[in-house]
């Protein structure tokens, strides 16, 4: 048996078939899969299905908090999720480099199968690429991903019913997942004890979802962090957002090695936090409903929606002061996700 | 405006955006992607859709007959389209090695909205990353797909209906896929005027599929060939495959090629072929319809399944004589797709 992946598992011959048999098709067990077709047949029960694809090149592999396997299965269920969506089906397609070992190849794999198993998707199609040594950086994933959709949350992704007024809640605190990538890269050099929050969020959204409060816009807050996602909701409903700097759920840890790097926690990635907009009826109901749940007990309501600054996200800050939430304008720190 | 890929563009941030509005949107635009969702939320008309997953790591990502971007389109468009569905809806997800050219990316995305709109797909969704230069090789490309399928074509992607009897049909000759990215990467320093396939099949198949044959099997030749198919087809089926050398359309420069180089064509990826398994009593019509297409002029009945050494291929050569089709070892050359 090899131990280290080789040009020949990515033939599409006797040395793929080992790797798809030994590996994939045992560790995602499922009937789809067990088929082995060019396509993976599925049944649909509903009208509208979600669908979404993102490639995982995160560096490095192994980080505190889960690993590229166990991140590559949460990022598109939370694709899905906060589109309103039940995760389904997903697709796993690997580019590996020549000489990886097949042993952290085989805890990837066993980490996405539990991933999946947890977020209650099946892993039903992929794909193995190997490309020589030095032509790609150890492995990357892409998934996937088939979610299916009521009717009555068709206008979740695009936030249809958003209006000033609406409530801006997040699942927890913010930036767990890139301080803890930045020391794991000893970018710094500091030590932390801070994991990544990677994590599927799907029963998290389902069970806000099902509580019939006014869910207007949801979205995971990753690459480009919360920011990112207030810039893009400011400009795309014309409306304003207030942020209240004092009620962002921050941990201390993180906060100190924010300030020692000069980062600003608004703009680091995370992989298990959203952010909800909810009708500020509802805001209450669902703040409550979140604390119970498991990766939302540091849940808080951090701002709104306003008519005032129509496209612009503001912070109002302690002291009184306000400053401008601007995009991410160049990158902080590749391979985040 | 910037001429090559910068690390910016991969970090959710305004470079992302500049890039997504300013060539992915702008290319293939239509409505689903123009709303720039986590997911996008699709209609489906049919109780059953095929899903499908490959990433592309060609080398070199131009080609004679291609690029990697037209390949990711044909590629996944056919592993649809074997499986009787009929492709609808394409992600499109991009790694890009740091300082990557903007001309050759708009190329390559031109390119797959082109094919695209050929086959009659939309690329709804999709994802940028950017790695740091050497990190990966210039430019990998992964597409997942969605087809519908009707009830009545469920079996295909399998062979549920496959038994001894059937005949074996290839839509034209075998090996130019592979043979011109040989030239195309100079190895065994030769010229040639062979052009890659690479071609999206969903038409020529849905013609044959409209036509009420018993089409029990289909199958696109890529990595490992003709030959990765019969084995495979033959071990699953439990049943012998006979095929007639003579019968197999290889180009007379092809064949040159891989005399001189010591390859044998029926292991050689093809990105426009694919093999069809027909009840006897319709592989005349079929032949005869492949012929009138397009993408299968150089049709012809290569062989059948037969009851005798169930699980084997075996070749059956001019001078009488019979050798058993083996399925490729090891790799034969890496990154072909």
């Amino acid at each position: 048996m090899e131990n280290t992946i080789l040009l020949g598992h990515g033939s599409g011959g006797k040395l793929t078939q080992k790797l798809i048999n030994g590996l994939f098709v045992k560790y995602f067990d499922n009937a789809v899969l067990r088929q082995q077709t060019d396509s993976a047949i599925l049944h649909v029960d509903k009208e509208n299905i979600a669908f979404t694809t993102d490639s995982y090149v995160i560096d490095p592999i192994f980080f505190p908090g889960g690993n590229i396997g166990k991140l590559a299965v949460c990022g598109t269920v939370n694709d899905l999720a906060v589109s309103g969506a039940i995760p389904k089906y997903i697709s796993a397609a690997f580019i590996i480099e020549e000489g990886f070992l097949l042993k952290d190849l085989e805890t990837i794999v066993s980490s996405m199968a539990e991933e999946a198993k947890r977020a209650g998707v099946s892993v039903v199609t992929g794909d193995t690429k190997v490309v020589p040594r030095g032509q790609c950086d150890k492995l990357f994933i892409n998934t996937a991903g088939i979610g299916f959709i009521e009717e009555r949350y068709k206008g979740i992704s695009t936030g249809t019913d958003v209006r000033a007024g609406d409530k801006i809640i997040v699942n927890g605190t913010i930036a767990d997942h890139g301080i803890a990538i930045m020391a794991a890269r000893n970018f710094g050099n500091f030590k932390t004890d801070v994991v990544s929050d990677c994590a599927s969020l799907n029963r998290l959204t389902r069970d806000i979802l099902d509580s019939n409060c006014r869910i207007n816009f949801m979205r995971d807050a990753t690459r480009g962090g919360i920011a990112g996602i207030f810039c893009e909701l400011a400009e795309q409903k014309n409306l304003g957002i207030e942020i209240e700097e004092s009620m962002v759920p921050v941990k201390e840890s993180v906060r100190g090695m924010c300030e020692l790097l000069g980062f600003d926690p608004f703009y680091i990635a995370n992989e298990g936090k959203i952010i909800l907009v909810v009708h500020e009826g509802d805001a209450n109901k669902v703040l409550a409903r979140l604390q119970q749940n498991e990766y939302g007990k540091n849940s808080a309501i951090i701002g709104e929606l306003v008519d005032k600054h129509p496209g612009k996200a503001v912070l109002r800050t302690g002291i009184g002061g306000s400053r401008i939430i601007d995009m991410l304008a160049d990158e902080q720190l590749p391979r985040i996700c």
